[in-house]
């Protein structure tokens, strides 16, 4: 069971070089230029880059939200991401208070079991801390490999946490090497801002974002920076979508607090005026946080250029516009949050980003992939191309043109948000484990073949047969 | 001639893997866990990190500095820098107003002809913009491959530029694809404060260090960004040495603009109160700018982390002691600048750096190497360990412990800045084009094999037969 | 019933000239250089400044805290603030959830009755946002003239408003016209910081300070600037004690948000190693927020001379050393918080403001008195020394040397915080409407002649029969 | 000689309030409510506001600039002055290298001598320091009067002087109790924008704004402020038109440097597309710093607001359109910089500030006299309404409402830059010394009545017979 990969162009977080790929079982067996032919598979790889597979921080599938469910599920999510050059997607699992959370993993376990195309692993959720949740995090790290907690600032009522519970879970998961994930949004002031809203007969779509402005995360993500810095622990706050936030990170880690931030395509390219579309289309454009005016966007583009920002999450969590987003056509607090982009987030980078010369090329890999597998405990089994690593490869064709369309894209969702977007470069064949799960546009893979990966503690290594334990 | 280095972890500013590396000729040929031993030389790297080999962006070998010459030239310097695990160094060539920049050139040509042990490059300092010099930076780009200029801010009436050369240097640079260097000090007030010191009296060596406080270097730095951002170009700032000058560099980079910045390993280590040394000792710490309050330290370390610096330069500018230092014993002015660190750079900031835990193993080798070779358009053939890059590469036993001393170092200066500094992590063995110039800690090299490189325009990728060209 | 004060140095928050004043009944009848003295008492204030009286906007007087009550009840307690220069005070009313306003404010009147040596007004205390508490408020604002609401960011399950209630307190006062006061420290990391030291057994006063350092305050300060901000209010921020305040304030400033600031006289002088005094004497110096590390001191004076901050309250809240503040010997979260600060406010601002160079003598005239009058709708009543406002007048001697001490303070208690406290210039007499309320140093005014003032709204002038309805 | 202005609202840099003003002679005699009337003019003030005469800190009055000379002399201006409620102007005295300061001295006074109708004094620019300027400066402090010292940074190779003479001027400064202002734009990049531009035919006066961009004025301030804090010094930055000045200024007074700014109505009101106006009517819109666009305005009124810009001066520089604008027709450069603007200060600052809320009215007289006062040592003898300062006094009918136009304007000059603007509040009568200048509206004054005011040092009081000397 050889391939080796010819011709193309490989590109890590660091480098960029010409060279060939020997493939062995599941791993990266050798990198060379003169590499042996016999009993391989050769597989062209001419006029691609090759980049290591994608690794997707933010996903949402089969998520009940609202009283409805997510489209996506892990087999069409999962397929949809290694159309896009995906290989791993590490996605949320929700707890409840007052249950043990291994209940939810095990919940989470089988919604993914027999369904995954390609690798996966999971983040928790911590909506309070208590005995209980305290007494089951060792194994819960140790165990099931699970290193990241995420807590919401916002969602009154709802998954809303207080900071007491913000800093406990700071405090602990430093102690036990773990790394904690915010939603930074006031939630209070969204609650009050939003009754305010629909009280005034305010319902369309637009109002989810007039009623969740800027300053509601940046207030939040600096609250949560600073808990940090007096924590001496670790944040990571997703989906960054302001200058307001982006400049509470700049400042935290300018005092050298441990804070990063992952944006989302959806904020580099759409903005507020989305959200007022005749017919109800603003539906589509629901994330919290909200699409923002167009001038967030530079600021997020040198945030992610300057290391302010490090990573790229697409958040994805699709709902049809026909039968789910309708939910809130009398009441846009009814709208579920979130859209389909599962698919084309290595795309919009690479178009956006490195086509029109806002980040390197080196970048864009450590956007996709690396930094978020040094983050999240997959590195170097995941992450890059490297020799002793998983080959999750993507074939990358830079020149290729599409235009993004729900009549082409492989998510199990009626519209796209990018609908009608150009973009130029494209996956050509995408490599799980050795194994295509892509190839020529086609798909290659199954369902069920993905794995579930546990991961090592934040700053450390995973622990693998071929690799020392050193920090990172 | 093939070497395989086997069972070393590789390190590039990305990755840390544990894998083989195949040289054939002055390249790597191939990387791998299995690779064929036959026809190959055996270098075991045990226990050994194996990083590409340091590039240092600032020496100054065999340069004239008020009457007097550094000790170390090109032979010396270079076989010191092999050493301490340094394959190229890039020296300024210094020119002087009137005269063409060629015999410049060619004057350093000269200087480094058949002395180098390890590669080299030169940096070009400009002092004047007229009709005559911009007529010859195209050749000196397009033939000479010196694509970076410093320009100094200080040194008034010898070196000092005036605002107007400043920025249409960046003009220039911005227009035929170059890098703008700069030394960032306020001559005006330098020169004031030095001229009042000496009417005091005040002749000492700390009063080199009193009468260029950090303001006039964050003074200095405020304005080259703010102009280099007027003018749409990039700059590169040589040797920053404290907050004052870090908070203008990160506020430009937050602007977008294109700002770099190196910083030294005695601005990390060594502080202020080493020029009050008695017996004149302290003349043995005349750097400009000069040593700092320990304070400005941590902000240093924090934007290396952060990125807000990115690399490390020696700032090698070596003079005795005795006999030269001492030219200054009754007049502070009189003291040749600078010291002997080209040996013990990565040393320094393996041991306080990554072994303290203040930056990453991959950002070590990003400060040492490879974000050098990038910036200054050696990438890929230095700078990492890839497939078709050069074979620099150092064998560094991350354990071993060693006393820095003037009795064991190899640069030909009586004294050393670090004497008695204990380090972690050593160099064992050094490859240049996959030559030994060191092995075991023993010399293996010779005066002359060290090669000119041109270098590509800033933002391009060297090009080389191996590699297409590509942006970085 | 004509007073005519002679010789005196005028100063007002932008003048400083010698000139009489000519007192007729309550106000100031004229003032001139050559007033006609025919039936005038004549009172010489040859080398006195003559300031205004004295506004102190932050006391509890007679106030429950933690199963006592400040020992200084509306008597004593105006009485020293006479003594010291004061003739003004603002009272916290405080209130109770799910108990009308008017009870809280009727409390407050009984506690004040028959009491009072100077002029009062009261503050109210908001802890929730319903419709009976938005029902009274107009009341509130236009019948009693109470225009000032104060919110707590911390007390955690005592005082503490969650979020929303501190935007909606925002955006009631915007429409009726109040200024919002916040106390702004972080509630929930405080309680869990507390419930931890003394789950390990830290009891010590000291733990006071450790449990809710710096951070706290300015997390907490920033929130609520932004929050403001969004809700286009405006917010006066509580005894400000630290830098990361300060920032926050300036910040939220220069974005044009209508952001005040108060320091205390305790965060200027004194400093957190107070709290480590042995005996349990470091519980004499327990505040909230708690005294800071010294260097602190520098970013609150100049901030005050740049305008950043513009008050000085004395957040008087007095109780024993004995018998009060030692209900926490085994707990220091038992120890009421505050100390007796009414009667040196004026003394200890001139002495280390003035006297040291670092406010110019009208900022002093502003910080104790004017600015006060102004924002809380007291100007030009109160406030200022111009013909038509109350005789509230200090004679002040800026030659006169004294030591503080309990033993020559005229507060009921049993301490003093500044014990041992040099300072320079002190209140020789002091005129409350037009009478002497202390007299060559000497007690000359009686219980209950203070009078309770209604305020203006925020913004607006207070209206009197001799001053037109303009705005400020 | 006696005046009694009654039923007035006196205004003061702190007050407001409703009182009669006694006049005895020259001064302030006496501030009441029921001021005896006998052997007094009566002057009824009844609906109007009285505020202190303006003070006018930037003014060029029969000035020579680029071979042509300002329309405005001493007679003219300062009668247009008077109209627009201004009664102390302090013009710049322009020095030449090489010869004594005494000599500029006289040629100013001799331009002024029987020529001003309201009081006058003088800043002087210092261009050089060497012995013969350092030997002078007492003098000109202690006999002439003349405290504050302007350099500039711009007019490459005509005024601009290079850093070490600002930053000796700065020291000098302080030691000799000066204060020094500074012309804040980086000549050496607007002389080679200009130059480029020149050779590319651009040669419009919108060229005139893009050759000096707000970056020019960013840099230049900041290093100017940085200067001042490592000096020690005391700096005054006079016309700051943009928001990148403001930061720096800012930035400089948070870190307790006392640097103060002004601003002009020009750039409170007018904004870079006035240069665009055909038939090369964007001459008349050519100051330096130039108008900017219409962002900074916002920016501007805040820091006027809170304190960061302290006073408004109207760098009053006029020429004629004709004839004198017209010189540079073919060439930029060649454009007379400057405008006439003395006479509508007041009332442009009224009407943009007040009337629209953006800063309190005590802050307008502030800005417009009092702080002026106080910076340049005039108070207490100008700048307030107070017993014993000198009766410059404004009647202002706050509901006048007036069209600014060259038809109706006093100045000798045949446009007026804010042609067309409706302004509320203006001018009814203006006393100067007791003696109206103009009276409802009709001048009432005589040339060469003005008297030339020596001034206090930088942080004195006026030392007159009157008042005491203490510092501010």
């Amino acid at each position: 069971m050889k391939k080796l990969i010819k011709n193309g162009i490989i590109v890590t977080a660091a480098d960029t070089y010409k060279a060939d790929i020997l493939v062995e079982e599941e791993q990266i067996a050798a990198i060379g230029c003169n590499l042996p032919e016999e009993g391989a598979e050769i597989v062209d790889a001419k006029g691609c880059y090759v980049f290591p597979g994608g690794i997707d921080p933010h996903t949402h599938l089969d998520m009940p939200f609202g009283g409805t469910v997510t489209k996506d599920d892990f087999e069409s999510g999962t397929m949809a991401a290694a159309f896009g050059g995906t290989t791993t997607v590490i996605d949320f699992c929700l707890t409840e208070k007052g249950k043990p959370l291994k209940d939810a993993i095990q919940t989470w376990h089988e919604k993914s079991r027999d369904k995954a195309v390609i690798d996966y692993s999971f983040h928790l959720m911590i909506s309070e801390i208590n005995e209980d949740v305290l007494g089951e995090l060792p194994a819960v790290i140790n165990e099931e490999g699970i290193s990241s907690f995420k807590v919401f600032m916002a969602y009154k009522n709802v998954f809303q946490a207080d900071d007491e519970t913000l800093f406990r879970t700071l405090l602990t998961a430093k102690e036990l090497g773990g790394l904690v994930m915010v939603h930074a949004e006031n939630g209070d002031v969204i609650d009050y801002l939003t009754k305010k809203a629909l009280a005034e007969g305010k319902t369309d779509p637009i109002y989810h974002a007039l009623t969740r402005p800027p300053e509601v995360e940046g207030e939040a993500t600096g609250r949560a920076a600073q808990l940090t810095g007096l924590a001496g622990s670790q944040l990571y706050v997703v989906h960054v979508s302001c200058a307001d936030a982006v400049e509470k990170i700049a400042e935290a880690r300018s005092k050298g607090f441990d804070v990063w931030g992952e944006t989302c395509p959806q904020y580099l390219v759409l903005d507020q005026t989305y959200l007022e579309k005749p017919d109800f289309e603003g539906a589509k454009y629901v994330w919290s946080p909200p699409l923002r005016d167009k001038k967030h966007q530079d600021v997020l583009w040198n945030a992610l250029k300057t290391g302010v920002l490090q990573t790229l999450g697409s958040d994805q969590c699709s709902f049809d516009f026909k039968g789910q987003k309708d939910l809130g056509k009398e009441d846009f607090t009814k709208i579920p949050n979130g859209g389909p982009i599962i698919e084309d987030r290595l795309s919009i980078l690479f178009s956006e980003g490195v086509k029109k010369g806002r980040i390197s090329l080196n970048q864009f890999v450590d956007m996709t992939s690396t930094k978020t597998a040094k983050l999240f405990g997959l590195y170097p089994k995941k992450g890059t191309i490297a020799v002793g690593s998983d080959a999750d490869l993507v074939l990358f064709d830079p020149a290729a043109e599409r235009t993004i369309s729900a009549e082409t894209h492989h998510m199990a969702v009626d519209y796209n948000a990018f609908e009608g977007l150009q973009v130029t470069g494209e996956p050509v064949s995408v490599l799980s484990r050795g194994e295509f799960v892509v190839r020529d546009k086609q798909f290659a893979g199954r369902a069920g073949r993905g794995q579930y990966q546990k991961r090592a503690k934040y700053g450390e290594l995973l622990d693998t047969s071929e690799n020392p334990k050193i920090s990172i």
